[in-house]
């Protein structure tokens, strides 16, 4: 292992208080699946089977685990989640497999849940095989010191070459109850869209039923963790999962069966805070990022147009070495709109960075000074806003820039 | 301007002797587009029109001479080219449109061709205006001191951040009789598939007809200048042309009229040499390339497919820095074959470093030695073999690796 990268420049200045989520316990070991001196295997144990969602990553490739959570997932029920940090349990053909079995069945003893209500995750190299046993040895130990404030310990538990713990919570009220959402992630490389991110865990009291839950979790995904990318490339092993315990149901929040609910209106919308505010801060721990950027297209023919547009730009190597220079080279934002594939007028692009139009028409802005483009640069937040003018699609994705910290860090990760 | 990059490790070790085309000659100047003290501007003049066929960039924001070589290409006779670098006369609105004509009169007078057989590019900076008087004012001169051996220098006078000039040869019989190709190429950034990449213009005085160079053009471009990526990022300027002058057909050489034509064989396969030649010379100057990259991908659902997979591995940033720092690191090749889209399966799939299996069936090799694989990468030039085992379809596409130097370069090109 290369030493531990410091702390990103873009690490958030404080965490939040953690409210507890009833229903649900946390507990974090050392079990040296890896590295060593450090917390790696996590389990989440729920009193009573909690309503269950999820997203997968839609790599042809995946990892064991994402396949033995996906055929979970039919149940809608929840006992218990175990992940792992160190190794992927990726590409390691029949002992992947029996590695999950061997973790499933141990977690099933361990807990008293049925296996089909266990679920797990594995993050870390691909291709090494998984040394079951490191996991299974701790499992007895895991479920017997499970506390309900051990949330904080868990998001540190999955980190791999993340600099900080990722967590992101909200209160609001359903039916005039207040109910809670915790969510933690995990991710800095291999971070790309049209998936859920690496690994994320999101948990709430309220009494939503599963269907539900997932009905807002697919939705909410799309404008979160499917709107950001570090480096355009997609994991094996990516996990998004949303639990639900329903403990506010005791103190009288209503029991949600039906997505159109109008009740579920401010839940939804926290829901989309957390992970949106959660997906932000995988990109602002992108490996070696020095600067956060939001990408925001307007004007498209669809929204759909829009985001692939944003993400051409957001992809872009030529863009994000520009941003790591502090250059604000819009010449790269037009080559990369010309090469997304969607309807674009060259000559009625408008093209933003911060406040400041630096084209228009086709051509560079008359009105545009280079010294104030260069010194909003130099901020550690820049916004890009590139309106095309056709339509009325939009849609707004988040990266980082692209800086020699991420060869460094990606050229020997291995080794 | 930043100081000029050193040459590249992977440049050639030596040049061909261009042999003369007969019918057309060259020139160059220094006119000071946007360089001091080195040649920029370059002009192809031909004796009498030649037939011309051309691919362009599929951006669709496309540099204004693209715009006019596309319309000029329908008459399928080109009496001179010129080509500027230093500015890419690219998303410069209506002043972009006045330069190219100003330029295409200017071309005319100077040589007596008809504007309609001019054709034209402009590569470097995107945004800024072209000052087509600049080039207007050294036309005659050129005109005036085209000669046949000149195309080494007009290599030379279209690099921008290339290190070496891009050069291939290839002499071929057309019905008993001697054919030359000769080629020449820029490029080393915003190197993306799915286009002729940044300026590369053929010749040839073989009396080929324009609708069969253009057949042949664009199918050899899928297996060459297609295949190719240095950053996946496509530019607003790719133009890749092949001129015939016919000088040849004096000497008996046989007229080609039908893309049909068995005679053509020979002729089709030295220029197929000629393209991937000049596209992978453009790879090896990929900014801040230190390794020259084959992917090979065999047994796909199909050649389409084949070359998607080998693309997503190619252009995978995880995957090119772990060839910069030497590493051997299959997971990544595995989690890009995953991305890809493509039918793949986990459990049958095969990837090789060089000549190494490391990993079969669906987890590492147990043949396999870390040891032997860590020498291979030492290599300059690395093999990757990817064989998916469920059809018959397969792929080959090359790159370079990710460096440090990459960031450095394209962080302050503008400034």
């Amino acid at each position: 292992m290369a030493a531990p990268a410091p702390l990103s420049p873009l690490a958030p200045k404080s965490y939040p208080d953690l409210p507890v989520i009833e229903g649900v316990r946390f507990a974090s070991v050392a079990a040296g699946v890896r590295y060593a001196g450090r917390t790696d295997v996590t389990m989440a144990l729920f009193d009573a089977p909690a309503a269950v969602a999820g997203v997968f990553t839609k790599s042809k490739c995946p990892s064991a685990p994402v396949d033995w959570c996906r055929a979970k997932l039919k149940g809608g029920l929840a006992r218990a989640v175990v992940v792992n940090s160190g190794n992927a349990n990726a590409f390691t053909g029949h002992k992947g497999l029996s590695a999950v079995e061997e973790i499933g069945a141990g977690v099933a003893k361990a807990t008293g849940a049925s296996a089909d209500q266990v679920f797990m995750a594995s993050t870390g190299v691909i291709g090494e095989p998984l040394e079951a046993a490191r996991i299974t040895r701790v499992l007895e130990t895991l479920a017997g010191s499970a506390r309900p404030d051990g949330m904080m310990d868990a998001a540190k538990a999955i980190m791999t070459t993340d600099t900080y713990p990722k967590v992101a919570t909200r209160s609001v009220e359903l039916g005039g109850v207040t109910v809670h959402i915790n969510g933690m992630a995990k991710g800095a490389g291999m971070i790309a869209p049209d998936m859920a991110t690496m690994l994320s865990y999101v948990f709430t009291d309220a009494p939503v039923a599963a269907p539900v839950l997932q009905a807002l979790l697919s939705k909410s995904v799309e404008t979160s963790f499917n709107a950001i990318t570090v480096d355009s490339d997609t994991s094996t092993s990516d996990t998004l999962m949303l639990f639900a315990t329903g403990a506010a149901g005791r103190r009288g929040a209503p029991e949600i069966t039906d997505a159109a609910d109008p009740r579920l209106a401010a839940f939804a919308h926290a829901l989309d805070e957390v992970l949106l505010n959660l997906a932000q801060q995988v990109v602002r721990d992108g490996e070696g990022a020095r600067h956060f950027v939001e990408v925001r297209v307007e004007g498209a023919e669809s929204d759909r147009a829009a985001k692939r547009i944003g993400l051409s730009i957001a992809n872009s190597p030529l863009v994000k070495t520009a941003v790591a220079g502090e250059d604000a080279n819009w010449g790269r934002v037009v080559a990369a709109v010309g090469k997304a594939g969607e309807a674009a007028e060259r000559d009625r692009l408008e093209i933003f960075f911060g406040d400041i139009r630096v084209a228009r028409e086709g051509l560079r802005d008359p009105d545009y000074s280079e010294a104030a483009t260069s010194a909003y640069m130099k901020n550690q937040d820049i916004r890009i806003t590139v309106k095309l003018g056709i339509g009325q699609g939009a849609a707004t994705v988040w990266t980082c820039d692209l800086t020699k910290e991420y060869v460094a860090i990606n050229g020997d990760y291995r080794s």
